[in-house]
């Protein structure tokens, strides 16, 4: 059975920029307010976060800025993982220091080709410095990013040897056979698949939710889905349009759009290098698949 | 013609851990005095230096640690490349405050898959935001460890719009191809093979030398062979075999552990997570075909 608090449908919540590039702070946690409101949980720092383009500072003022305007922080998964085990160290140390519910670690995402041994002792190395009982994590598998896998014997290893901090796995290989693979050798961990759709597929196998950047655009759906299987019949066809849709344009600029279509706030379409806004015609595609497929877009 | 601070050959340092993990400084400093005496100019914090595995801080404290203890910061360039463009400021500033000939920097290498004008986008970002007019920037194409490739058409790009601060391209591709077009395109640049062995092939089409992690543990032979054509054909063969030896193995390790039987000191055998030591059948045979081909190690 995994731990209560890591259940559920997260959002990677994607970071407002200024046209200078800035963080804004304020749309960042109004943005979070709403997805609470919507039943998501945050995951602050994810990949569609685009975390690894912005600073460590910026990267806990998210955290703190979310955490001091009330959102309770169980409900909150913070992205921690980097290629100096340092460095996570202190982006973990902080999102326990807020009392977040776990961090959602990835593996070091620079050198390719390294061995299991090497993965292996980095999540160690962490485990050991940040040395705290209350640390959850949930190892973050997406190897056409990181370019480096989070595989089963891994995990193995790893869940036996920290079986008090390895709580889960986020699984972003879009692989339904590595998904229930996943499910069926750790029952003891939450599952994350990063689609609803994979979601509502594997519910039944004991799937935790999904952490998915969809949900920054259609929490309330995904997370009436995962919550009864009366909503996931109804919805699951207007779900799975919406994901499927976003998965055909770049997804964290199409997400982006998307939001500032929801929200009226052009300044969701920044995005920061390297990373770019979609051109005006790709934009103009998103917004009329998207006004047919999210029904809080249409008139 | 290239800069002439910009040519020549130059060891990617790499980092002496102690047990505990932490950086080894005076060791640091002693081997780039070495380097330095052999004939080789220092990139500080390249890939086999293990710079994505150390903290801003420590990055910085070799840099620092160096120019302190009296090497002269116009044979140094500085791998300053980071997935956040304002990390990349703060690295690129200090080495500019220190007076370091030049940058080395890597795209961002999160993401994959990008758009050449999102990798444009983050250079023009580090030059403005650096500004900066001793700003000189080596590009660094490493893709099959960074995952995103600095192509022709974005050098050409690059180099046209800042034509003071785009000063070459360190070619870590291994891909001859490659290489003769990068000379052949950019005669302005100081275009850097990865290997000796392909500074040997293409000096007379213009390389500026090398940045190669063999210099490392082979820096007066290399130095040597590029300095005049006499000695590259004396030492030809003896350099190839040194390099292709290293090859053969995990080259951050196998150079590391070849450093330790140079120098007496064990402790060159650590490196950082995800990296491993090598094992002890593995450290045999990079013992023994080390001793055959490099001279300073015959008894």
């Amino acid at each position: 059975m995994s731990h209560p608090s890591l259940r559920g449908v997260f959002a990677p919540v994607v970071s407002p920029f200024r046209a200078d590039a800035s963080l804004n702070l304020p749309a960042f946690v109004a943005h979070c307010k709403q997805l609470v409101a919507d039943g998501a949980g945050l995951a602050i720092s994810g990949t569609n976060s685009e975390a690894c383009s912005e600073t460590f500072d910026e990267r806990m003022s998210l955290v703190d800025a979310v955490i001091d305007a009330g959102i309770a922080p169980d409900r909150i998964l913070v992205g921690t993982g980097c290629c100096a085990v340092d460095d996570a160290v202190v982006l973990t140390r902080h999102a326990l220091e807020r009392g977040c519910a776990g961090t959602l670690v990835l593996p070091p995402y620079f050198f390719k080709n390294v061995q299991e041994d090497g993965v292996f002792a980095y999540y160690r190395q962490l485990i050991e410095r940040v040395d705290n009982p209350a640390l959850r994590i949930v190892l973050y598998h997406i190897p056409a990013v990181s370019g480096v896998a989070i595989t089963l014997p891994l995990i193995e290893r790893l869940a036996a040897a920290y079986p008090q901090h390895i709580v889960g796995v986020k699984d972003s290989s879009g692989d339904w056979d590595n998904l229930t693979a996943m499910l069926a050798r750790f029952p003891q961990l939450s599952i994350f698949p990063a689609s609803e759709v994979l979601m509502l597929r594997s519910l039944e196998r004991g799937a935790a939710g999904c952490i998915s950047a969809t949900n920054n655009i259609n929490a309330r759906d995904i997370a009436l889905a995962y919550g009864s299987p009366e909503q996931a019949a109804r919805l699951g066809d207007r779900i799975t349009a919406v994901r499927k849709t976003t998965e055909q344009f770049p997804m964290v600029a199409a997400v982006k759009h998307t939001l500032s279509l929801l929200t009226g706030d052009d300044g969701w379409r920044h995005v920061r290098a390297p990373l770019v806004p979609l051109d005006a015609g790709t934009a103009a595609q998103v917004e009329a698949r998207m006004r047919a497929a999210l029904p809080a877009l249409q008139a």
